[in-house]
């Protein structure tokens, strides 16, 4: 049965997804620079090619291992609109393509939640955004149908995580707590008060990086 | 020099230092039953006598070794009302004598923060509960010189481990973080926008319990 994951979702010490004032520039907001690095070794082993070995000639790999789960067996990605691009409100026109490129490292049908209507928006690699509106169960439900058989990978922003937590259609969430603070930006446990009776906390599982993976699970 | 440590302050995932509806049959309030879990087997040691071994025999210990190093070179204690008792507004009697029995596990003058006046309260083996009004500044001032060169210990609750932070006043921050949800209580990064300018995470570690120790230090 195809199921909903959220991976390598990550936040700082004291909470936060993305800091404060989010935009072109500073996808995640102020405050947060370092909110990824334990990422960093992961994308440039990518770049030499060697993405398919979950553990180095060290020993380590807590973090490429994790890395790399999040792509294993998915079939279709949701994303808020946030995630998608800066832009707000109304698309001035169609110029925006995203963050990744011409080739987005999805090769999958990507379905970015959004208000504003806008035409699907195929890219090279087999990246197709579709541009949708509805309630998180909705666009599960049409997300599902893409994936063909495999899961469902939810990507951020914060909102947007939040709210399929808040309905209870997470299957499993995959966060890493960062060693860093931000002071402020998006939260992501918060309003979340009905979140223990469905979920409970599997382990939490230091990375070489500093960080700290955590996966919480269905009860 | 004297310098204020708050040790084994524990979050659950969420970021909950304590739970909703704290009361006298409940300290913590709900949902946080399993909040401190990672200090039972130090409890049920310090019971055994044999609370000087840092390390057990099986190499594991890193909780324990958490727990212990928040009683060395401490020298008075600071804490916010709450932790003191359940009795809220002013002091009925002087009935209430704490929630630690007549031998807490002091040992030195422990200043608790209150509006309420009330006379200090000297208890067996060497603790005297001294109910003190004043701004956190203050109150650490006349901690620090009790202290006699000896390190300020800042225990909780959750508002007033903030409201030093705020100030900028505690020079080392040990947290722990539970392997739980709470879902809804009390949290400690609240506020507390500018703490990344003074402070910054030095290590993030697991201990044998499933909890992960986190090292908040000055800049």
């Amino acid at each position: 049965m195809s199921r909903l994951r959220v991976h390598a979702f990550t936040l700082t010490l004291d909470g936060f997804g993305a800091g404060t004032d989010q935009r072109a520039d500073a996808p995640f907001g102020d405050g947060v620079d370092e909110l990824h690095a334990w990422m960093v070794p992961s994308f440039a082993r990518r770049r030499s090619g060697a993405e398919l070995d979950h553990r180095d000639s060290e020993g380590s790999g807590v973090d490429h291992a994790a890395f790399l789960a999040g792509e294993e067996n998915i079939g279709a990605t949701i994303m808020g609109r946030n995630m998608f691009g800066p832009v707000r409100g109304a698309w001035p026109d169609e110029g925006w393509r995203g963050w990744w490129g011409e080739d987005p490292p999805y090769h999958h049908d990507v379905f970015v939640m959004t208000h504003h209507a806008r035409a699907s928006l195929p890219m090279d690699g087999g990246t197709t955004f579709h541009f949708v509106e509805g309630s998180p169960a909705e666009v599960l439900a049409s997300a599902t149908k893409a994936a063909d058989g495999k899961d469902v990978r939810l990507g951020g922003g914060v909102a947007t995580v939040r709210a399929f937590l808040a309905e209870g259609l997470v299957d499993e969430l995959h966060l890493v707590v960062a060693p860093i603070l931000a002071g402020a930006g998006e939260r992501l446990f918060e309003g979340l008060d009905a979140l223990p009776a469905g979920y409970r906390v599997e382990s939490l599982v230091p990375g070489e990086s500093g960080a700290v993976h955590v996966q919480v699970v269905r009860r």
